[in-house]
């Protein structure tokens, strides 16, 4: 007698049938005292069990409701029902733990309630929902696939430093860590808060990203990414921000930006068809999903794209790769601009692009992916590379339809006086990044990188709305719960 | 022309004599005005560049120095020298960057200060150095190879939350994470701090485990693991404690102990044989580097295997499995407790085991890797299951050579009235776990799991002393910089 998981059970299929087999899960429904959908999260599928409620007691009947968990012992014949070959002729079912009633119907069923907001409320329990089951497979293949990409092109994986003692990084504004009680802070002879007293002997941060230390990284091993958790403590409630979020940064030494356009857009084309590959089921049931939610919209607020569509269409479309001076001379002549229809007016050169831009690009001119680069050098970081204009910088952002920016790069500053003059000009104080401008010292290369938001590809992958319903436990203001 | 890193040339070997490549990297050693060691980071072995010094000016050879970062077009041949099938014939060389030799004299070899702890120092700059390149790479390895079993076994990668409202975990001292200005902390109307004002509207701390929350997400999923960064606030300074490091948490729906002691074993091997697979160059660097540290060492210090000797032992030995009640009575009898030999001699059933206890049952006493299993409920965690017992609960650790425990788990307490009992009995405020509580009311099932701290496991696998290099930017008490 083999234990399976339904998975396995249901891409066995007819293989497995006259098989005695074991398997466990939870109760997704319970029709005519006899035909249980037991799910168990391998799967969005469910595998039907027929129980004989002749042999069984009342009181055993009884305690099989939606929720709760089963063990079930039984032979697999071939369904007579529609929409699934096999199911268990159930020899012995016995309850692990029972779920009441009123209270599912209360904590996760509650029609009015059971919204995606009320979910969140929820967070513990939502993982046994199709749409979150589904969003929570997605979520590790497309993890795994970053993984697994990264690995076969020789890149090594880098755990940069979550607790950092800088604050120069700029891309964001950044949580304290302490060590300290805040009820009772050490003060110096000054009776200023005595840092040297605290875990680390000075102010820390949470980090905002492990782009530096990982160009240390690469100036040592080559090919380096990472992939851990970054946070930002800005008081943004939209449906698009999260206070702690995951973050992939690649870093490639010898790398040059045109490299860096081909690394990104290999990158996530592959990603997209691993996932076409291993989660078919899933993204069908969300497409399923979009659909819907689309036709629930006024007319002119829906996606030309289904979600699958959308998917393929990046798969297949080279992206269209354009300067920044470009675009800003193609949106200037568009016809919303013209219109006045855009809330920010394109009027010149040096102007930051908006999301309306980017999606104007992308969704009506191209109708393609898109990479801008070469941006003013006054809109961007201080560590991209310098073109010889002296006026734009080696930047570049991937733009998707219906979400905008996905990737953030740039080729960076790899020369040392050059690197020193933009710091000063940003105001950065050397001191603190002295370890940065060593690795100008000492065998500089050209190198260069970008950043993707886990949650972000999440959000296009799966067509849902909120980024704060494609990552287990969110955090935003004024929630921190579980 | 084609581009090559450094370990797909020497894959390739005598495949590519009569190649024209190009290669880029940095300068490990330059002799006689004629012999490049290059390396790039792919791997721990370099390619031999050969100029052609007639053809080149004083500056252009003046330049190229330890360090330096060059690119170099030339044709494969086979080698006249030792130690290497092939090497380059340089056709053109050009540097990068320069790397000041006296700068790099100071900076990175010089011979007194050149120690491990000199390296913390210059954390940005060791990875260039082979000892740290290996650790690096084997590191990667070693995660992924993590990813890889738990997706090819049917887990589902889970992002548990690193900032957290709870401190009910209990595994230990935390790190307060605020957006408060400590300078300018807020009151309430009873002059106390007004956390209501806090970023997430309450304390918030690090979090020191994502298993409860596993617990959580297995309850939907069925198999799951988490993989990122834990922390620990404990003024520890030693060689084996980290305030931030990398955990592996899997947690199973439907497993019992000894299915957890199946896993944690299953587990631990695959990931050794995947490094034997993919990491021999830098495992026999290691390998070399352990044996002359034991030479080193007065003869009584030194250990009986060698590291490779060790991984093969724990991958050819079945882990041993007993109870912490046969424990005890072996080491009470045992030679050491009876001569006085411990430090804290055992005495009787109930005593917590210390790392010498640990290592007498697995170096001396088994000569193998242990399984101990069933400890006492008041040494264990509230959410460890109660035996029948009473007194004892389902914990196990993984004990192994050199290192004591690398894994600790157990079965999980799935009995909603029995947990509640021990959270009262621990001290534990319902209302902060009622999450927790919620997952045993709604289809309970009994699971299990257990938390690997990645650089444990990279010590055991490296050989290395000290933990703080076997993480690229170590935190620890006074330590935050990078």
């Amino acid at each position: 007698m083999i234990l399976y998981t339904i998975k396995e059970l249901i891409e066995k299929g007819k293989n497995a049938i006259h098989e005695d087999v074991i398997v466990k899960g939870w109760v997704k429904s319970f029709r005519s005292n006899r035909f249980i959908a037991l799910n168990d999260g391998s799967s969005l599928q469910n595998i039907q069990i027929v129980v004989d409620f002749d042999s069984m007691s009342e009181t055993e009947l009884k305690e099989i409701t939606i929720g709760s968990s089963l063990k079930v012992i039984g032979s697999v014949v071939e369904s007579q029902g529609r929409g699934q070959e096999i199911e268990i002729q159930a020899q012995k079912t016995s309850v692990y733990g029972q779920a009441n009633p009123e209270e599912v119907q209360e904590t996760i069923l509650q029609p009015k309630k059971h919204s995606l907001e009320f979910l969140r409320e929820q967070a513990h329990l939502r993982f046994r929902t199709n749409t979150f089951g589904a969003i929570m497979r997605i979520r590790h293949h497309a993890m795994f696939a970053i993984h697994d990409y990264f690995n076969k092109k020789g890149f090594f994986y880098i755990n940069t430093p979550i607790i950092t003692g800088s604050d120069a990084e700029g891309a964001g504004e950044m949580f304290h860590v302490t060590n300290f009680s805040l009820e009772n802070l050490p003060k110096n002879e000054a009776n200023e808060i005595d840092y040297s007293q605290d875990f680390f002997g000075k102010k820390t941060n949470l980090t905002v990203s492990g782009q530096l230390e990982a160009e240390a990284a690469a100036m040592g091993l080559g090919k380096v990414y990472t992939f851990g958790p970054t946070f930002r403590a800005e008081n943004s409630n939209t449906s698009r921000h999260l206070a702690e979020f995951w973050m992939i940064e690649p870093e490639v030494a010898f790398n040059d930006l045109d490299d860096n356009m081909d690394l990104a857009e290999d990158f996530l084309k592959s990603v997209i068809a691993y996932l076409f590959q291993h989660c078919q089921d899933d993204l069908q049931f969300l497409d399923e999903r979009f659909a819907q939610i689309q036709k629930e919209k006024p007319k002119n607020e829906r996606t030309e794209l289904g979600l699958i569509e959308r998917l393929q269409y990046v798969l297949k479309n080279k992206f269209v790769r354009l300067s920044y001076t470009e675009a800003i001379e193609i949106l200037k002549n568009s016809k919303p601009n013209k219109k006045k229809k855009f809330n920010y007016l394109i009027e010149e050169w040096g102007a930051d692009l908006q999301s309306e831009h980017e999606r104007y690009l992308v969704e009506k001119h191209f109708n393609s992916p898109v990479i801008l680069f070469d941006y003013p050098a006054k809109i961007k970081a201080f560590y991209m590379r310098l073109n010889n204009d002296q006026k734009t910088v080696r930047a570049m952002d991937v733009l998707f339809p219906g979400i905008g920016e996905i990737i953030g790069g740039s080729q960076r500053e790899e020369r040392l006086d050059v690197l020193k003059q933009k710091m000063t000009e940003h105001n950065i104080d050397e001191k603190e990044l002295w370890w940065y401008l060593d690795t100008r010292r000492f065998g500089s290369v050209p190198h260069s990188g970008f950043g993707l938001g886990l949650e972000r590809l999440i959000l296009f992958v799966t067509g849902m709305g909120n980024i704060r319903d494609v990552i287990p436990f969110p955090r935003y203001p004024k929630n921190a719960e579980f």
